[in-house]
Parts: C-alpha cells; structure tokens; sequence
C-alpha cells in the first residue's frame, strides 16, 4: 500500500486495491484516456491531457482552489453484475447524460456501444486502486464536467459512494457543489443469488473477507456473530493468491456453527462469459478455495440450518409453511 | 394466521401478511383480475375465468395432476423500488414476454403502461397475502402460460422466490418443469441508500422486525449481534399499529450498544410520491415510530460507529483514509 508523497509516485493504491476484480500482483499504472485531446498520460490518477469542457486537472493533489468556474455534476453509478440487461434504466441513462466515464477496465469494457461512443471522453484504469480512480473522477468534476464514476454491483456494498465523498471533502469541495448523487445497482449477493433460486430470503449478512482495510480479527468476529445467529450469508471478496488463510478461517468458523451439510452456493464471474454457479456442502468449501470455481469474482452464498437444495436451487423458506398449508 | 381448510375460506394469509406494504387490519380479500375472458372471481386465490391459453385451474388447492399439456414458465421478478427507471431493461423484458402478470396491487399499479397493456392478463390482490398470490401464479404457470409475478425489491429479500419454490414442490411440481427463474431487483438497502449518499459500504446486515414469521427472540438476538459488530444496519418493517413493540425493541437494542448520536437515515416511500428522506440521531429514533415518517414503507440505515454526517449525507468510511493519503 503506497501513499503518494509526489506527484512521480504512483497514487494507485499498492497491490491489494480493494476490488473483487483486483489482481495481488503489484503492476505499473496503466490508465489510459481513450478520447482526450491531448497526450494520455501514464501516471496513475494523471490527467488525460485535457477534456471537451473546463479545465485540465494538472496535479493529482489539486482542490478546489485550484479550480475556476462552475462545477459538474458527480454521479455514482452501479452497473449490477455488468451486463447491460441487468443494469437500471435510470443507470443507463445517467451514463448517456455524462460528460466523462470514470471506472476500472474491466467493467468500461462491459459497457454497452452507444454509452461508450456518446462520452466526451472515458478513464479507466486496469490495476490501480479506487483512491486515484475515484481523486481522477473528482477533479474533472470540479473541473466543470459532468462525470459518472462506475463500478459492478451496488455503490454502497464495498464501493464508491463513501470514498467519493470522502475525497470531496479532502479536497475543500462538499457533494452539494457536485449535486453528488448515487445511482443504485443490483448487488453481487442478490444477481448470484438469482442464479440459485432463493438462498438468502431471510435477515443476512454480507462480510467480506478483504482485510486490506478491515483487520481479520474483525471479520472473524463478524463471521462468528453471523453463523451462530442463522442469517443467510453472503461473502464478497473470498480468496486470493495473498489472502487463502482468510478463507481457510472463514470455512473454518462456518463449519464450527453450522451443519456440514449446509448449501454453499458458489457463483464465479455472475454476468461474465466464464460465470460458474455451484452448489456444494459446506463441508466441501475449504478444498474449492485452490479451484478455479473461488477466486476475486466470486461469491459465496451460504445458507442457513433450514436452507435445502431441491431441483438444483437453493431454498431458504421465509416461514410460511409454518402458519399456511400449501 | 388463517390456514384454509376448505376452498370456501380465503387464503389470504390473514392481518399479518408478510409485506413492507401489508395493512395490519383484517380485510375481505379483493383479488381481481383484469383481462379474465370470464368472471373475476372474488375469492383470494381463486381463478380469474379463464386465460387466452391453457386450461383454468378450478380449485386453489390444484396439483400438478389436475393440469394437461405443458407448464409455460415461472419467473419471480424484482422491480425495485417501483419506479419504471429503477427497473432492470431484464426486468422488464421478462414482463413483456410474460402472458400473465401477478403481485400485489401497488406494485402492479407502478408498471409501464405498455407492460400493462402487453399482457394477456394481470392478477393483483390488495391486501391477501403472498402465499395466495403465489398459489394463483404456480396454478397459472401449470395451466401452460408465461408467469411473471413480481414484488418490490428483490427476489431473494423477504420476497417471493422462496415461497414460489416450496409451492411448486407442494404442488408436486418441480422448478424445473417451469423453468424457473429469478430477476433480480435493486433492493430497498440499496435503493434508500443511493438516496442517503453512502451509509452501508462496509459489512451489513438486513434484519426484519416483523415477527409473523420468525419469532422476536430471534430478532432480538440478532439485533445485538448485529449492533455489537459493528455491522452497518438495514431495518425492514420497522413498524405497524401492532409492532409497535417491535419497534421500540429494537430501538432499545441498538441504544445499548451503539452511541446515541449514530446517524440513522430513515427513507418513507422509495421511488413514490410520497418519498421522504431524513437523516436524524440515534437517541430520536424512538419517538419517530409514531410519526409518518417511520411506517411500513419505512427502511432504516442505522451507521456504524465511524458512520458520519456530512453536507446533508451520510458517509460511511470504508477505511481507505487509515491507509492513503487524500
């Protein structure tokens, strides 16, 4: 985890930028600006070499003083698991209004032509973290341009909305200046869990197992609250090269509270053309997480002591068959 | 809680129907249906007279055996917090290529014109209960039409797709010969979220307080274990005339954990035109259960403890400000 202490010194964020999609490996700054007019810059969060409106952001650190005119407007957007079909009209259409694009590749890339044709400009960036992503998105905002900041899933599940306000606050703005808004998304657990059937349902619990910049006693802690209490669960971030031990614990404190029969639901890349959806016992879990099946972009559904599996879907009854005959 | 014994009874489900919408008081259930090519029949559950395809289904206690020919397909479908721009463009395809539409009479009344029109027939019940409307739906699907039936949010919280899948199987049907699917929706987290600015963003968890179907100990437990966590905090059902109890529980609970000066963003009315947005302290979530602001179309965002108010929103750190500089 880098901090930036010049403007030479990469502001990506080190090599476990908080993302499901995040690689561990440590990686040069790639960011690229695919309609500036200017020469793209190589450094990451730097300025494209200029945009259609306002000013060209020229440091990473600038704040509102360094800024003449009328801000844009930023917006946080959720792409749900990226397909454009599984996005909201209301996302779609703030994406057209936008002046700029802000995301990581993967997800620019899974946008739909006409969205992607009718920005003034794009910024994406492959490794680098959701700090200079997000510094980058403020700046051109505060810079006079409409910008639409994206990411998978929901902005408030492990994502952009905070840290976007959290960074206009640094730089001396407030999100009434930016007419800062949010545009939900279909989260994670909810598009995988659409591809098991019904195993959430009930009160749940989301935890991730990243503990870039949550402490792994927290998570443990959190993971024992949640498995004694019968939620359903749904685990964002499971595995990866740096962190096994994290989902070596986690199936450990699952199977500590909860049946070793318990459906695991498993859905790889949801929306991707490599998604994999499985379900397994929960016994099963520790020898998948050295699998291709568990990796960044997957998600775990785990159910709870009534959860079952029948015709290939998971099940968690609400109650009803309790009070109502059917 | 009534349980039918004959098919005279309604099936509503009774004063306690499962739904952030449901009424608490009794009512003479008034299904309708609006394109029955016979006579709507006014009993909860029963057949509307007729589909343009496929055999009606006479009785509500019908099995797969009382159906010839092949099922057409089932398909739950998430729409959000009702307005047509927060619907998925696969929510609404799915609505199109439906012959039937089901679910509760206000969500149905949110839905594009043209998906109205489209359909060969929509069957919306006020006040009964989910599982009759579900019923209603597995007998259609059976009787060989495309079903969609709908609820606000998303399949896979508090909503339709458990319950649809135990009926199939107690119809003796299985999902499969229905093809059954999910569409997932924004759920009311993530919907009332956007309109706070970034209140979850780490760790959650979603706790109803309505108790007809899972007992208030249990939801006691687990809004302590929740509020000890540290969890960020989505309530459900917070309040009706007779859960006033509950909600005053759960007020108590999280007090005892949590400092009284917690942001907790309180949204009445996602998406309608009734919508309001408030965000207020700990301490004065009390005396708001018998305000309008906090009822049964109610969702609460309680903050963790690094949760905070800003320019009108509320920010939860995701933690990125203990390991980068901005």
């Amino acid at each position: 985890m880098s901090k930036s202490d010049t403007e030479s010194e990469s502001k990506c964020g080190g090599a476990t930028a908080e993302s499901t999609d995040a690689a561990d490996s440590e990686s040069r700054c790639r960011a690229s600006s695919s309609k500036g007019d200017g020469d793209a810059a190589s450094k990451c969060g730097g300025s494209s070499g200029g945009s259609k409106k306002g000013q060209t952001a020229e440091k990473v650190e600038a704040t509102i003083e360094d800024f003449d005119g009328e801000p844009g407007q930023l917006v946080a957007v959720g792409l749900g698991p990226g397909r454009a079909s599984e996005m909201t009209t209301l996302a779609k259409d703030t994406l057209r209004e936008a002046d700029h694009i802000v995301g990581y590749t993967t997800y620019i890339e899974l946008l739909p032509d006409d969205i992607v044709e009718g920005a003034d400009d794009i910024y994406s960036t492959p490794m680098c973290g959701e700090v200079s992503r997000t510094e980058e998105a403020v700046d051109r905002t505060l810079a006079g341009n409409d910008v639409a900041i994206v990411g998978s899933g929901d902005p408030n599940v492990y994502a952009l909305a905070g840290l976007a306000l959290e960074i206009l606050e640094s730089k001396g703005a407030t999100a009434s200046m930016v007419d800062f808004d949010v545009v939900a998304g279909v989260p994670a657990a909810q598009s995988c869990a659409a591809r098991l059937g019904a195993p959430l349902v009930n009160d749940t619990v989301t935890i991730s197992l990243s503990d870039h910049l949550t402490s792994m006693p927290t998570i443990e802690s959190r993971l024992h609250a949640a498995a004694k209490e019968g939620f359903t669960i749904a685990i964002y971030n499971p595995w990866s090269r740096k962190r096994r031990a994290n989902y070596e614990k986690c199936c450990e404190i699952l199977l500590e509270h909860r049946a070793p029969d318990t459906p695991v639901g498993i859905v790889h890349g949801a929306g991707r053309d490599d998604e994999e959806v499985e379900i397994v016992e929960l016994r099963e879990l520790p020898d998948l997480g050295e699998t291709d099946l568990v990796d960044m972009t997957t998600t775990l559904l785990v159910g709870n002591e009534e959860t079952y599996v029948w015709d290939d879907r998971m099940v968690t009854p609400r109650g009803y068959e309790q009070k109502y005959e059917y």
